[in-house]
């Protein structure tokens, strides 16, 4: 918790607070009251921009001058490329040769060319680790950091200061650096909050992990929630299994439908794993009846078609 | 400005106050410190929750049992039918027959039906005037109103308080009441603000007022920014003509465009209406160079294409 609580001192200057938006058509619909947590506007449009700066203004002087490495997908990329830029250290940033376009461009717009990689797990790691070696950058993991965890957990500092009162906070799981940060928060502070943790069914690695008590790898990897495709970490996994309440499973029907509910009733766009945490709201609704629930939306990164 | 305050504490209980986002994409493109004044965000999706509200719940005892009654093809209909809600009164709404679909069914979803009328100026008169007469309600106008500029206005007082050392707001103006409320606050707390208004180049009856020193009437009435299609009213345009720095006048391309930035970049969905500020920030840029510049946002209600 007082990692926690320093990384939000730390961060404060380049990062957004962003609101907690109350939602009467989904309170209405959802027979509880809704808050959106709304991380889609936050810098780099996702939470990752939080753990990525904590975990880069912690370094020592010595460290950040040689620069930070990292290999990502997605957001975390950004937010690394960002988190460096604003420290002006090096940031090297691996990439799959099949990242979104957007995800792709953003890394660029903020001034660093992605290396790329074949889109699997071991050459994203040897690329990353053959960089470390050639530059002396220090590794920042895009969940499994415990400076990472950090950042993220100021999400449930500020979803507490913002809604008084609030019984649940649903968050979106895939490494679980957002829900172990979160959980850290929020049951330090408040312990008789509930928080579930939002994952599509077709990447239910993190629930089969809880209930088996090791960590499972995700059996397919064709989720429309892209974000939400890693197994757990060796650091994310014992808070999870420790503190959080469940683990709720969503269908990509429900992703789909709370991504358009979101576009028209609340007026934001999310990613597709940004609205997984809405989606188990809405598939689990009679567990919150009456309630006052924050659902995190995690990230507004999409690939648009092009017209 | 007395009102405008008194109208801010009357509403606080009913209406959020909408964070103002930073941007950085939108800042390194136009060369300022953008941000963005979400009303998109406020409950029924637009800014006219603020005025509609403080007009319900300042009327006396004895009225507010007799109802309000307004006309209006979009956003003050609903924001009407859910103050009444609120305070628990009658609202008759008065709707062009071919008003967006979105629209009407967000005032049945609060629980008002609504009497339809011919799409122009004279049967919306005609029939709100034949319902006042029935019922005994308040007429609400949309926007000549000064219990309705008001609590527009407040949109103002927040910017001034989230979002230190302003240098420049740009707002929409159809009718008028925000930009009557804003410039009277804004003015009001910090007298040398630049408060710009901007207008679809296709209803630029407000720039043509402005110059000829009178109310002139709108030319055409097709801009895709449908909220804006109105001319000033008698209470609004004293306050402009006496205040506003200049009226900027953006094309149906710059609209578009201001439209797919909010979505890609911001990650927030914006009515046409709701997108002209940052158009004309897009279109007029260099008068901003460098400043810190507040773009209202007024709205997100869109008709989605069925699919």
């Amino acid at each position: 918790m007082d990692d926690v609580h320093q990384a939000a001192e730390r961060i404060a200057p380049y990062v957004y607070q962003t609101p907690s938006i109350p939602s009467e058509p989904c309170s209405r619909c959802l027979g509880c009251e809704v808050f959106i947590k709304a991380e889609n506007l936050q810098h780099i449009g996702a939470f990752k921009a939080r753990g990525a700066t904590n975990a880069v203004f912690q370094l020592d002087e010595q460290a950040a001058a040689r620069g930070v490495v990292t290999h990502s997908s997605g957001n975390h990329a950004a937010a690394l490329a960002r988190a460096a830029a604003l420290r002006g250290i090096p940031a090297h940033v691996v990439m799959p040769s099949n990242s979104a376009a957007v995800k792709i461009e953003a890394v660029r717009a903020l001034g660093v060319e992605p290396q790329f990689c074949e889109p699997n797990a071991e050459s994203r790691q040897r690329v990353a680790e053959q960089l470390q070696q050639q530059t002396g950058a220090t590794m920042i993991h895009p969940y499994d950091n415990p400076s990472v965890m950090a950042g993220q957990g100021t999400v449930a500092l500020e979803l507490l200061q913002q809604v008084e009162n609030l019984d649940v906070i649903i968050v979106p799981v895939g490494g679980g650096g957002l829900l172990a940060g979160v959980l850290t928060a929020a049951k330090s502070i408040q312990p008789n909050i509930a928080v579930y943790a939002a994952e599509p069914s077709w990447a239910d690695d993190a629930y089969r992990s809880l209930r088996s008590g090791r960590i499972e790898q995700p059996s397919r990897y064709d989720t429309i929630a892209d974000g939400l495709r890693s197994p757990l970490g060796e650091n994310t996994f014992p808070i999870i299994q420790h503190l959080v309440d469940d683990i709720l499973l969503v269908s990509e029907e429900a992703i789909e439908q709370a991504k358009e509910t979101l576009l028209k009733q609340v007026h934001i766009v999310a990613e597709p794993s940004g609205t997984v945490a809405l989606a188990a709201l809405a598939t689990s609704f009679p567990l919150c009846t009456g309630k006052r629930v924050a659902v995190v939306v995690s990230g507004g990164n999409i690939d648009w078609p092009t017209k």
